[in-house]
């Protein structure tokens, strides 16, 4: 008789649950995958479970209870006993990688963390393992889907963020604490272990520029839909000349843009290099059964192959003050002499305007700009010197605008 | 000092020669993913080298020579020698798949094929290992980029089928003779694969029914631009409670289709399953580089992890007249009375019309339907009728519709 294949839970939530069923629900098609029968061998909640007996009693260790204390010793531990750990533990990864990372790679043992990125959208294994050989230029990724969802709804509706946050609660898509998700401090966790997979260089959380969609404005949508883009909670990692950047903000897409169609929850990846031009995953970003799912697929691959551990073979500058393109939305008085002066402060600040369309009339009058690529820093200040005009009715609102580049 | 892993190519074509360029040239990325260098230890081509000496001298074999005689003795000779093989050959699969995954699992040696399916578009290895233990329900892809070439240009063009297909050889997105890519041969043979796969069956070419997209006429694009729908060339594999369904059609996609945004010579594949709901796949569907970057990621996973075997598990019965939606486009005579008898043709046959749009005049009146799922044995048999009634200008034409189904 074969001998089942032992694994040990940590966390029995929604996510634990779900794979406990499915381990339990898809035992013939685990065991024609894996050449022999899975069983939990033990659940650690904060109520029941032993870990160090679950630990001596298991093949492998699947972490999906969370937070970045008590799961982090019990990975170490694991790892340390020579047993491989699949975890769906993004905080664990952003904040703890580098430690986890080595003693894997020392001790040998496979850490896998598909479900930890985008859900069930398998962007873990095509960058470390479909391209594992290749140098990768940039990786783009809708990476949150509470935010994507809010985004996708306030486009179709034309409601107000806060109304739409509401909704989305209402509809369990976003938590009855939302901050993490709104400000766009998950994406930057997930961005910052992407960032670390796909350049070989150490990323830390705190390298992570981010920004959230709080203050996106019904009528900012009301001009991308004109322009034929649409808004996303980007997270974007870049290779530069000089370093990486590593960013999450909100920006318009153009309409070709692979990332464009990607609506509701979803969350997708696009990865580029010359020799794979683009590649594109999507897929649901969140949920119980689909994280599990990926928790399986992962189990399956401890089983049947060797992960590639993650290695920092680079030590590249994270570099801050890139350049883009902006939207910028201004409310002005009404009267002239207003597109002049804000022009000028523009143009001395070395920004150069791409497009200018002056809206309403009155109380509602307002400049809509578009402006050329050019270094952060420089349009922040000009922006800043911009708000302290008279004419301005309220202050400065910009949005990062991503141009067709694609072929 | 580490051993090279020495790789036998065979073929120096545009893959064979991108695949060697690549080798030479991202050595360190290659060294670094797979712990040793790897090294060309020997070409066959017609004029050049000598197989046997080529595989005593090989630690893997790298087959991009196409063709399905001599091809498949090498990969046979190759597998029973012991030496994993890496093929971008999807004619020697799709027809010699049963016999090359029976000798690769007796001899217990990887056969990778990622890049016969969708070139450098991860697809195999998702289907394979990041969802190995999912029971799908449907594999849905865009597997063939003249098509969508053609397709896209049309639509954005109005120009006919025979103008864009011209200047799709002019661009180098269609051979010189593009019959299989156009009659749907070349995007059956990636089905035929892919539902084996993805469903562990034995699935042969001749199973796979497969429709081209020569006669789609530009007024099919223009009425499908006012509906919101796009023109695809689609493979569907789709588990059905009675056996399996595999085809190849062009057909109507609703807006919200996750390939309804695939443009151009891209390919993307969908799979589904209830707990991973949906997972999109996109990128290049040809190019030699992009697809010489595919056989170099099954390179360095033949070194650094096992990869399953496809193992027959299931014989479902491949089903061929199966239920589905149809766009009907009819020119008649602008005469009253056209549509009460087309209606009564439909109606006696069991087919339930959704819309009709009666358009133009005179000589150029037409009916436009569209029919609710119904068997598509019964919609032949009555568009046959359908087209024998006086009353109808030309033979009438049709193409299936995939309605919103997704969440």
């Amino acid at each position: 008789m074969t001998e089942s294949l032992k694994i040990g839970l940590l966390g029995h939530g929604t996510v634990g649950g779900a794979f406990d069923e499915l381990v339990g629900g898809r035992k013939e098609a685990i065991e024609s995958a894996i050449g022999r029968p899975a069983v939990i061998s033990g659940v650690l909640t904060t109520s029941i479970g032993d870990f160090d007996e679950i630990l001596a009693a298991s093949d492998v260790i699947v972490e999906l209870m969370g937070g970045t204390d008590t799961a982090r010793d019990h990975v170490l531990a694991s790892l340390r006993a020579g047993k491989p750990v699949i975890t769906a533990n993004k905080q664990l990864l952003a904040q703890h990688g580098a430690e986890l990372f080595a003693v894997a790679s020392e001790s040998g043992v496979q850490l896998r963390f598909e479900a930890a990125i985008a859900a069930v959208v398998p962007v873990v294994r095509v960058v470390q393992e479909s391209f594992g050989a290749v140098e990768f230029t940039k990786v783009s990724g809708i990476v949150n889907g509470t935010t994507n969802f809010i985004l996708s709804e306030m486009a179709a509706t034309g409601a107000s963020y806060e109304d739409t946050l509401a909704r989305a609660q209402e509809l369990g898509y976003a938590e009855a604490d939302p901050t993490d998700d709104v400000n766009g401090a998950d994406a930057a966790a997930k961005m910052a272990i992407l960032a670390r997979l796909a350049f070989h260089t150490p990323v830390t959380l705190d390298q992570v520029d981010f920004e959230g969609i709080e203050s996106v404005q019904p009528d900012d949508l009301a001009y991308a839909k004109e322009l034929g883009l649409s808004l996303k909670l980007l997270g974007v990692a870049e290779r530069l000349a000089d370093g990486i950047t590593v960013r999450v903000f909100p920006c318009f897409l153009y309409g070709g843009h692979p990332l464009s169609p990607i609506e509701g929850p979803f969350n997708a990846v696009t990865v580029e290099a010359p020799e794979i031009t683009e590649v594109t995953i999507s897929g649901p970003g969140a949920g119980g059964v689909q994280t599990a799912s990926a928790v399986l697929g992962d189990l399956v691959s401890v089983v049947t192959g060797d992960a590639p551990t993650h290695k920092v073979q680079n030590d590249l500058p994270v570099l801050t003050d890139v350049t883009s393109s902006f939207y910028l939305h201004l409310e002005v008085a009404d009267e002239p002499g207003v597109l002049a002066q804000v022009a000028k402060v523009l143009s001395d600040g070395g920004v150069s305007v791409k497009s200018v369309v002056q809206k309403g009339m009155g109380d509602d009058a307002r400049l809509v700009m578009v402006v050329h690529r050019c270094l952060e820093s420089k349009f922040k200040s000009a922006i800043e010197e911009i708000g302290r005009l008279d004419s301005l009715r309220s202050a400065p609102r910009f949005i990062r605008v991503i141009e067709e580049e694609f072929v």
